[in-house]
């Protein structure tokens, strides 16, 4: 699977090596067997619901959640969910962005998986475990598809007491 | 699943009801449900990729590529796709609107499925059948959660050989 994902050199913007996971969605073998690997990972975890944030996100979590028998939530950008909506802002390179969650979408203590398809800083995923927690779900597990290690995203998550899993990990180069 | 889909009334701008699937996605008996009944809509079909357009048609199309053993194709607004891309413009009610699609997505001859989360004036999935057309992709059959039938996309989708299908019809009120 992993030579179904492209480096494309210089995006979003010069020196930043961009991992794009579409020849691996694209194709059916590998979308499956990327699925397979995810759901033989959760396969001892109780999960209610996954959370997923957008835009790829969607694709990877809802996958996972119709395979798991899980419901889907989604974690979006703000103006974005027609109803009542929780927010937390989060810190980017320059500036901060924020996330919102329908106030009820999460029940107190559902069992939440939250994925992605790749984490970084982890940013963005400590944001919507913020979110997660603040309407009393349970989150201890995230799954992506791509690690960069040398940005200490999983540590992060780690120290807020969530265990990541990849599939993949590319260090620097 | 039909009580799952809540109106937001004046969303997301004065006079216009927008129907809400988050309740119907987070829901696993409902996700599961839909998903069943797409899938068994599509049980005679040969797919080999899922279309579909961000952000919500990714949480259906991700799903059901993934429920039928198919590969996942992402269209997406500009500049938001990492390699080569092909290029569709449409309509809106006021200006226009682009939509883009990797360039190697599609192979020649591919049967291909568009989904979406809703159908409207149906100006969105015929850019995307356009796109998926211009890299020889078979396109005869797109499926969709919600119709809007007052607006007639499901008729424009037909005179250009694509059969719609919708789980929901909502009539203008």
């Amino acid at each position: 699977m992993l030579s179904l994902i492209r480096t494309i050199p210089d995006y979003p913007k010069p020196g930043i090596q961009f991992r794009d996971i579409t020849p691996l969605l694209q194709d059916k073998q590998g979308f499956a067997a990327m699925l397979d690997a995810l759901a033989a990972h959760c396969s001892l975890m109780q999960v209610d619901k996954v959370v997923a944030v957008e835009a790829r996100g969607f694709i990877i979590g809802a996958a996972l959640a119709a395979r798991l028998g899980a419901g889907f939530v989604p974690v979006r950008k703000p103006g974005k969910l027609p109803a009542q909506t929780i927010k937390q802002s989060y810190s980017l390179e320059y500036g901060t962005d924020t996330l919102e969650l329908h106030a009820d979408a999460i029940q107190a203590n559902e069992r939440i998986l939250l994925v992605d398809d790749l984490i970084a800083t982890g940013g963005t995923a400590l944001a919507a475990v913020a979110l997660i927690r603040q309407l009393g779900g349970l989150v201890t597990q995230a799954a992506f598809i791509i690690d960069l290690p040398d940005l200490g995203g999983m540590q992060h998550l780690a120290n807020a007491g969530v265990q990541g899993f990849a599939l993949y990990q590319f260090e620097g180069d």
